[in-house]
């Protein structure tokens, strides 16, 4: 057996999240029947990070084992063939048996866009979340900056997340505008269950003055998820990527950012 | 009665195109019903453009007659609640009697977006045209240059365009790349029926290298639409605006570009 990594790209709008269910629409059972059809065997496929329904990804990272020998272009355009237009292939790679998707990444990577206009979004309603609210990016961007670090993130986990703890390391968390869209670029070792959603739906509960700057790091302190914002929509959010040790031969450039524009809002 | 004009936008994807059918989706019947709601009255709308199915507007204009008296907010918010998802009105006038929205317009610009990537687009697919060959920007660029000016466009009409005489006067053709896209910029007077996407679809012949920049110019002389390449894919064309005389008090920002990125391809 060998095992095989894939980057892939999918639009989540018509998914019931990464995970295989039994009666709703996956990513992972799309893309099983995909590789399976070349592999010409049963294949499953392990996840770098398992999205939520309505949540992209630009550069989910996937391991599987297969005993089908086959070229390259195999695994990403026979592969792409048998996926839905809203999946894609990326890229592929060899990285050895001592890689996991999930427990060899070192950290993930997601954005976050939000739109700040008066007037809901049409053309980019499912690319973006959507407040009517303007947001004050200076203020979000000075509560964002304690949150840097160790910390326990109880505060902003799902009521049913699964992991044993809620200690992660946040590398990232950089609050910016671009074009008529506020970005929320977020990077930790891991995340907790609706982390980076709960992140930023309290952020913007800063970015409408509807908080002071210094609300969030009260919030985190707090360990309480009651103290939290709402959890922003699905809609927004991106994996952007998955960053690896460098001996496993991982395509490495810097991910191309989620819609850094998105079309002219009223 | 009042005139009303209205600014539309929307994502063609799921319609048969702008113009009411019996029975197909159009965006025609879907802004008149949400009027009506709001007017409580039956109203018919008139365009400036009449897209094609799949062909996406960020600055369609409309204008219908009403006796209704109802406040701005009505017609934008009000309609828009009426609206589905991938339908929206963006601002309202009051043009006066005079004001026909189609034949009072001076121009008309449309962007169409074209991915030239090895793989196929994922998140973009509703929203750009989409080659795996490599486009070469400056040939097309300088293909596009003798274009501008009023010509016969005969070699870029469809077959079923209905338009008396096919004289039209370009403005503008810019191409240029954004990210990793391929913009093509176009304004004329009126277009032809599919004149962008047949002018696109030839320009691809001069950014893959299968014919020299000269070549455009040889097929507009030739007002033989045997001549000229395919029609692009409805999937990257967005009508962007309508030029009026100022007299009219339309809104006249600069439109914002289609989208300026696509999310990151391989």
């Amino acid at each position: 057996m060998t095992r095989i990594a894939l980057g892939i790209e999918y639009d989540g709008a018509e998914y019931s999240g990464w995970q295989r269910q039994a009666h709703a629409r996956s990513v992972q059972a799309a893309l099983e029947g995909a590789i399976s059809a070349v592999a010409c065997h049963p294949v499953e496929v392990a996840a770098a990070g398992r999205t939520d329904a309505g949540v992209h990804a630009l550069g989910q990272v996937v391991h599987f084992d297969t005993a089908a020998k086959r070229p390259d272009r195999a695994w990403v355009r026979g592969v792409n063939s048998h996926l839905p237009a809203d999946i894609g292939v990326r890229w592929v790679a060899h990285p050895g048996a001592g890689f996991d998707a999930r427990r060899s990444g070192l950290a993930r990577r997601y954005q976050y866009l939000l739109q700040d206009t008066p007037l809901r979004p049409v053309l980019a309603r499912q690319r973006v979340g959507w407040t009517w609210q303007s947001m004050d990016v200076a203020a979000m961007a000075a509560a964002a900056a304690p949150l840097i670090g160790e910390h326990d993130f109880s505060s902003f986990r799902a009521a049913g997340c699964q992991a044993p703890h809620a200690v992660r390391r946040l590398l990232r968390l950089d609050v910016y505008r671009q074009g008529g869209v506020v970005v929320f670029d977020v990077e930790a070792n891991a995340f907790l269950h609706h982390m980076v959603r709960n992140l930023v739906g309290s952020l913007m509960q800063v970015g409408s003055g509807e908080r002071s700057s210094d609300w969030l790091a009260e919030v985190l302190a707090a360990r309480d998820r009651r103290r939290a914002g709402v959890t922003a929509p699905a809609a927004g959010l991106y994996l952007l990527g998955v960053r690896y040790p460098p001996g496993f031969g991982l395509p490495d450039r810097p991910p191309a950012g989620a819609f850094a524009c998105v079309p002219g809002q009223g």
